[in-house]
This record gives C-alpha cells, structure tokens and sequence, in this order.
C-alpha cells in the first residue's frame, strides 16, 4: 500500500482513544512498589515515584519511612540532608523532621511552628518489596495489595532485580499480556520460533486481564531445559499464564514438564515473576522484578545462571520498550494509529480499565460528592 | 548606536515575516536526497527526513524501499527488526510486511487481516542519489526532480559526502546563494580576500535564483591552484555561478582559466557542487554533497586532495550555520531583525518562494477543491 | 502528619505570590557585573547576561564595549567574529561594526547602509569588576550602582572568583540574607553549629535588607582562625552583617576579635565579600564573588590558603542552591509550598521587593505616559 486506508486508520484511532498510554495521567489510588526492602536502610534514598520526588528510610523499628522530598521551608531536597536519631534533619537550615513528617526543630529560633511539615505517603513492606499508597490518604485499602503468597514462602527460591526503563508502564503492561513476543525480542534468549503461533486463551474480566498459552510440544531454552534437565528436542510442556493482577503489578507463572510421559509420572518444574512496574515519570518507569521456582532450591549456581539468562531477557524488554517509547515520542497524534489483533485482547481490555480508573479518580476530584456512589458503578470505559 | 532606530528594525521585520525562515513549516510536495545509493544495501536503514522517521533498505530487484518506520501495530520502530527475502519481519511481535508496505503476515494468527501496513513513500535513484517524494503520493511530479547531467555523466569525476547539519536547510540554501561569505568564513580554505568585493549580477525568476560572480584577476587558493596549474598571484579567472535548482538541490557551477592568455589559448577548467540539503527537522539538515571535476579525471590522488580541501571547506558553512542556528534560536521573536543587502537578493526572493510554497500547500489543505486552481495561480507571497 | 494542612499551605501560597522567585522575569533597570575587569582584553568574550547574548571586549582606550552578540545581518554571533583596530568584524560576511555598534561597512557593495547596526550596553569599570545597563538606556542611573569603596581601596587584601550556580540569583539573594545555614550546609568548610542559634536583628526598609549577627563567644573555623591566631576555643568573637546592597550586588561584612580582650585591647579582623549575582538565564546564574580582608596584607600564603578555603565553602553554596533549583522546578505550581520562620524575615522583604521592581518595570512598559509618576510612588508589593 502507498498507505493505509484513511478510514482503517479513523477506526483505529478512535480505539486507541479509548485506552490508557503514555501520556493518560497517573492512576494515584493503588499500592505500586517504591523499592526492594533491602534497598532501604537508615540512610537517605531519594526516587521519584508516580512523578513526585520521595525521600525513603528505614526507621529504628525498621518501619520504611517514605516522605515528600522537598523542605517546606526552602525547597532543599530532604534526601540531601542527614538521618539522626530516626528524625531527618535538612541540609540547607537543619529543619528537623520525625518520622510522621513533622516539623520538631528549627534552629534559628527556640520554638518550632506549629502545623508545619512534609506529607508522609503509607507503606507496607511484605516479602521483598515495599510497597507505598501515594494517592488519597483515607482510601488507601489493604485489599487492594496484590496478593502474593509465593513471594513471603520460603519454599519459592527467589532472586530479583530493578531495571530503569525508559517508557510508560502502560506499555510494559501490555508487553506483559501478551507474550508473542517471545518468539521475536527474546528469540536469542527465552523465545522460541513456535511460542507465537501455540494457541492461547485470554481471560478478561473488570480489573482481571490473563493470556495462557501451552506451548506443547516444545524445547526448551538452556535457561530452563538446564535445571530441569528437560534438554531432549521437542520433549517438553511450557504451559504459560501472564496475569495483570493490579496496576503496579503482572506475575507470569509456568509450568514445565516432560510431555512425553503420562501425567501421573511427571515431574512439574514451576517459576514464576513478579513483575512490577512503578511509574518514575509518565515516560519512565522503575522495573522491579522477582523472580521464583519451585525446584532446585538452595542451589546457589542454579540460582545465579538462571538469573543471569533471566535479566538478560528482561533487558530486551526493556530495550524494545525505548525504542518503542521514541517511535511513540516523534509521532504526532495525528499521524498515529496502532491495529490491535487477537492476542492483543487482554492488552487492550487492561488499557481501558487503566483509562477508565484514571477518568475516576479525575471525575471523583472534581466532584467529590459523587466521589461513593462513582466507585459503585465503575469506571467509564469511554470519553 | 545605543540601538538600532526602531522604524528600520520594524521595516526589516516586516520583510522577514515574508520568507520562510526556521519554523516555516515542511515543503512536503518535492524531491529530496533521502540517501546516497551506496549508502542503501540489504539491511536496514534509520533516518528521520522532514520530521519522518524513515526505514530504508534495497530489494533484492535493486529497487529502494522507503516505508514509514513505525510498526503499525504496536508502535515499535522497523528499522529494529529484521529483512527476509526483501519482506521486513518486526522485531516485537513479527508483525511481516512486503515491498508495498503490505502487512501479508502476523505470526499469532493464521490469517493476516486486510488493509494493514505502513506507508511507502516513492524514490528514484539518478546517479549516485536516491530521491524521495514524502508529500501528496497522487502529485509526484517526475519533472519536479532537478536535471543532473553530469551527475550521471563518466566525464565528470566526483567525489561525495553526508554532513549533518544542526541547523534549518532554509539557511542553507540562503547560505549558498550568497558566496560572498567566502571570503571570510572560508578565509582560511577555499575563500579569497578580494572574494567578496567582485561583481555579482543576481536572476531572479518564480522558482529560479541565481547570483553569478566573477573574480577576475585573482589567485586561486591551494585546492584548485594545485590540480589546474594556475598557481600564479593574480592569474586566474574564477566564474561562478550559484543557483537553486529546486528545495532539495543547490548547484554551484565554476571555471577557472588563465586570465592572460587570449580567450581561444585558454584552457578551461569546470567543477560543479551539488548541495543537496534534506530536512532532518525544521532545526537540523541532512547535507548531502557531490563535487565534480571535468579535470584530472581518472586521478585518485587529485581526488583526495581536492576531497579532503572541500569537505574541510564545507565543514566550515556547517559549524557556522550552528552558531547562526544557535543566535536564532536564543533571541525572541519580538527582538529579532535582520537587514538586507544587495547580494541577498536571490536568496531573499528564495525563501519569499518557499514561504509561498509552504502556505500554498498549507491552502490546499485547508480547501482541496480549489487546489487545482491556487496551483496555476501560483503561491502568494504575503501572509 | 500524613499531609500538612490545607490551610496552612494556602497561607504559604498566598505570601509566596508576593514574591520574586525563579520565574519572576528580569530586573532590567539596574547595574549586574557583566564581567571581572581582568577577563577583558581585545579579544571578544561571549556571555549571556539577563537572558541577552553579549559580546565584550575592550577598546584600545581601554573602554570595555558590550553589544548585542548577534550580527543584523544574518544573525552570525559577532563573538564568533574578529576584531580589527577596535571593529569588529562578522565571522560570515565580513559586516564590521564600530565601538558603538554602528555598521560601517558591508564588504559586498561600496557603500554602506544608514542606521543599521547592534544594540550597544552602558558599561562602568569600578575596581575589579564591570557593571553593565541593560534596562532603557534613558534611565541609567548611576546612583544606583552600589557603592564599593573597599573594593577599590588598596588597603583591602582581595582575591576573586566566578561560579557558575544552576539556579536563580532570585535564591542567591535569599541564601546570602540568612546565614543560619552556615550551621547546616557549611558544616564541613566555614560554619560552626553555634552560628544558627546566635541571636540576629534585621533590618528592612525600601530597598535596604540586613540580617545581623553577633557569635559570642566562639570557635573560629581554620579559615579564619589560623591567619587570625584566634584559634582557642571559644576565644573568638564574629560579629556578621549580611547586607543586601542592590539586586546586583549582595555584602558580608565580619570582624573577629577575641572575646576575652577588654575592648581597647582588641585587635579587630575585618572580612568582606562581594557576592555579586547576575542572571545568566532565570535558572542560572553568573555568581561573581570578591573577598577581601584588611589583615595579613601582601602575604600571599595567607591570600592562596584563605581562597582555597573560601571558595570551597562558597561551592557548597553553588551544589545546595542547584539541589533547590531542581526540586522547585520538579514541583507543580499547585503543589508547592514554602513556610518562612523569622529569620526569613530580610529575605521575604527582599522578595516582595524584587517582585514589585519587576512589577513596576512591566507596568511602565504597558504605560509609559505614568513612568514617571509611577516611580514617584515607589512599587507595588501586591498582585
């Protein structure tokens, strides 16, 4: 074609318009991660999270601390200043601040005003993240914490890393639902040719998004046909299922096993990843990733190979997420349209709860009346 | 002056409102180098022209294929993936396109759907260069395309080279149209003092803009002293003429001779540059080049010595039109004026055109009934 | 608290538009150092001075000329250019320029066109630095250049130093009226923890700003101590006074003595230093500092050692001042906030002042008829 059909290309221009991307604003009311637990000590850690600067410590009752990182008094970053006695002191005047965030000292004078202070956001540290609720202090809501039993188990032996990405967590949402991918960004490394074209289900439900697929026959790639010892051509199962399970959280799971013997004698090796995106900006996003399996616990070199075969995958995703963020980047709104096809079922579903969560949170802002009986009927889906 | 009269800084801002300058807008409906031949093989090449962003690559018929490189599917960029037997495979989701733009092939389905793809612009290869014609497919105009005989002549021996230019083509093609800048920002390579001081005449026509200079007596400087022999002070005749040829190509056009010798003893010497300026965007320029001699052909070390003279010539307009790039782009609107003189001439009724041929197709736009007409009106020149 | 109260932050907003801040527009009616005298010479030197490209150099009547660093023409940087017998020539097409910015001559045609030229600047050497007025040349109002004796007497032992702060003179100004932070951010270089606590007095009238204080008794830092010989502990007296003298110019004045000595007995130490802030842009600033001493005179060791100490203390100023410019320019309008305590009181003052000088500036360009009358009433301080 010279090029595509004007009226294909309105069509897909108007779905678009019904999804979440990189520039729909943040969705404030969900727990995402703020940092790995041992990130966190009784030193000063400075990131920016759903677009605001958060100082992070750990206080001497090994509570994570996480308040605005911005004196009130002249805009010193807090994150600059110094840790004493759990209570922060600026590095520009030495205003001091406990851990709720109040003022308690201001050296220049004998009394501290009353009613001053920085805003301190909630968090919860569970297994090995900590995760924090940065938007409307008295709706924060422990359900709404993404459930993950596997990651606080000891029977799952687990190891993680934080990759910095340069793209919306939109995205990498998306690429997470829809792992067709495999057989292309990550053919060097965990894809392989039959992954895209093995059939799959989708799930896709008010807040709930899945894509499952069996990849039966198959062989493995050396990062799992090695621990298991499934290496025989064609010899495996790769049963797998790519779940949104919140805005700050995807988890895959797999199951693999030898497909050739009859169910009752098989072994079933199980991993899962924890993956969890925390919007840095609305066009980078911190990457936090745990990794689990079920077998070859305590085994250090299985766990350190794996690893490696691991985040160099996961450093593909996020390489193709950059270029795929600069290709968005230099397109003019006018002139970009993206067709969606089967697979991209639950993607699509997902991006338009995120819009539809984002227009509530606005519309419940700015009519906080409305703000109860809103959360009753759930998000609109359109504008 | 503490400052320039303000009536004369109106007047000079009146007049600059009437050219194109560096935020005037794409002329989309014309030929430019999107490339040099040797530059387009069977694998994939980046580059952003007009604002675009472009994936280049030669099929294997030796055709050049120009497509938009931005998956329509999910936004990653072509140019990251891969050529197989002239089909372009994405490097995200395998997403196939043929020649045409076609999507003929999305691996996660067994069928492909219809009328999916990317835009394909046209190219022709003349010589050493591939054109590219990004605007309204339907007024490709063969004719449009600036004759270039000798660029595809065996008696021209030329020479070639790609600069990037930080800086707006428009100044570029002024640049060029007033070589009196030879004398001083090309007084230590191919510029002469008494450059500047000699005659010129000017033409001045609807799309035609040329200013003619001869410099005679002078000497010549070492880059063609050396190869013609004229070595002596004063002995050289040096007859230019500078002329743009369309908004993609400028050609300057020398001879030298000896001006003591009686015209019929006279052996003379031609060179010719092609300056071929392609858009990167409105504030950076590909710069492509080609110089030709019809002297000393078949002599490689006349080449390179010659080569490596002008390219460090040329190298001196691009440094300089950064600076010039930088001083417009820091001063406001309101504070910016500049005056005129005689030799501006050409280039001030050059960018008067192109203003007139960006707002025409601005108008066409805007009222594609009248099109046919507003083009044999011709483009209005004020706004 | 989990967040401060909304209140208490309205309040905070209101009293902060009341100030000059990062985004207040320039001051142009009044005297900024453009340079240290001794980094003239007849060559030309570039430098943005309230947002305005300027060339320097100084005349062969040792005249220091400042013109807009922009040639009419073509818009080359003229610092790009040459000087010739005090001319100055353009780097692209040879326009040449006198003293007063006037062109004189255009080297592509015999004569030269009437009242074409650059904007030229007022310029005063005094001491070791040069002033210059960008504002309307018609009110350049040598009384408001801030009187500097010590900078000019020979008694003063001085030595000087340029810092380049990534921030707004605006948050210079305020940082030199309130040394409380001398407790804080130069802990490690020339504050002492006692500093903060001192008792202080202000002083604040129109267009007069001080915060005084008196440390008694004492433990000098080496700066100090070791050319003074008050190194006991607690043997010192420092008695401070931070003066805001004009928005170009900010004096520390100090005098050691040792505390224990019945006054007539006393010998006094006296330091001074010119902090002398010029907007580059809003966001950063040229920070010319002169520190000068009226002790240990013609002793060089003592000038290298007590430079070495000064200038690294004031680094720590140009590192914490950059930290605040980048929290305050990451903090939406509607989320920032700044409380002021009692010593902020200079400070605050100082602010509105600014605020109402830029107001004031703006009204009179909106109605140039109330000019005068309007200056007769002194500024707003409200908007």
């Amino acid at each position: 074609m010279t090029q595509p059909f004007p009226k294909v290309i309105a069509a897909s221009q108007a779905a678009s318009m019904r999804m979440a991307d990189r520039d729909t604003p943040f969705i404030m009311n969900d727990w995402y991660v703020a940092a790995f637990g041992n990130e966190v000590h009784d030193r000063l850690l400075a990131r920016t999270l759903l677009g605001q600067r958060v100082v992070l410590y750990r206080a001497s009752n090994q509570e994570v601390i996480a308040l605005d990182d911005r004196c009130p008094h002249r805009s010193m970053p807090l994150s600059a200043g110094t840790l004493d006695n759990d209570t922060l002191v600026c590095a520009y005047h030495g205003f001091r601040f406990n851990t709720d965030g109040n003022c308690i000292e201001v050296p220049s004078q004998a009394t501290c005003p009353a009613n001053i202070g920085v805003k301190r956001y909630r968090t919860l540290e569970r297994g090995p993240v900590v995760w924090i609720w940065m938007g409307e202090p008295d709706q924060a809501d422990m359900s709404q914490l993404p459930a993950q039993d596997w990651l606080e188990d000891g029977d799952w032996e687990t190891s993680q890393g934080l990759l910095h990405l340069k793209g919306s967590y939109v995205r990498l949402h998306e690429n997470l639902l829809d792992l067709t991918h495999l057989s292309f960004l990550h053919a060097k490394s965990f894809g392989t040719p039959d992954y895209a074209k093995a059939a799959f289900k989708s799930e896709i439900s008010e807040g709930h998004f899945a894509l499952l697929r069996n990849v039966v026959p198959t062989t493995l790639p050396p990062v799992w046909a090695v621990p298991t010892g499934l290496t025989g051509q064609g010899q495996a199962a790769r049963i797998v299922r790519s779940e949104f399970r919140s805005v700050g959280m995807h988890e895959v799971s797999v199951s693999f096993y030898d497909c050739h013997l009859p169910e009752e004698d098989r072994t079933v090796f199980r991993i899962r990843t924890a993956h969890m995106p925390t919007p840095e900006t609305l066009h980078s996003t911190h990457y936090f990733l745990v990794h689990g399996r079920d077998f070859a616990q305590h085994d250090p070199h299985t766990t350190q190979f794996m690893h490696e075969q691991l985040f160099k995958a996961f450093q593909e995703d996020v390489e193709g997420l950059a270029l795929q963020e600069q290709a968005l980047a230099a397109t003019a709104p006018q002139d970009l349209y993206e067709f969606s096809v089967a697979t991209d079922g639950p993607s699509v579903a997902m991006r338009r709860y995120l819009l539809g969560r984002q227009q509530k949170e606005a519309s419940d802002k700015s009519h906080p009346q409305d703000a109860v009986s809103g959360q009753a009927d759930g998000p609109p889906l359109t504008r």
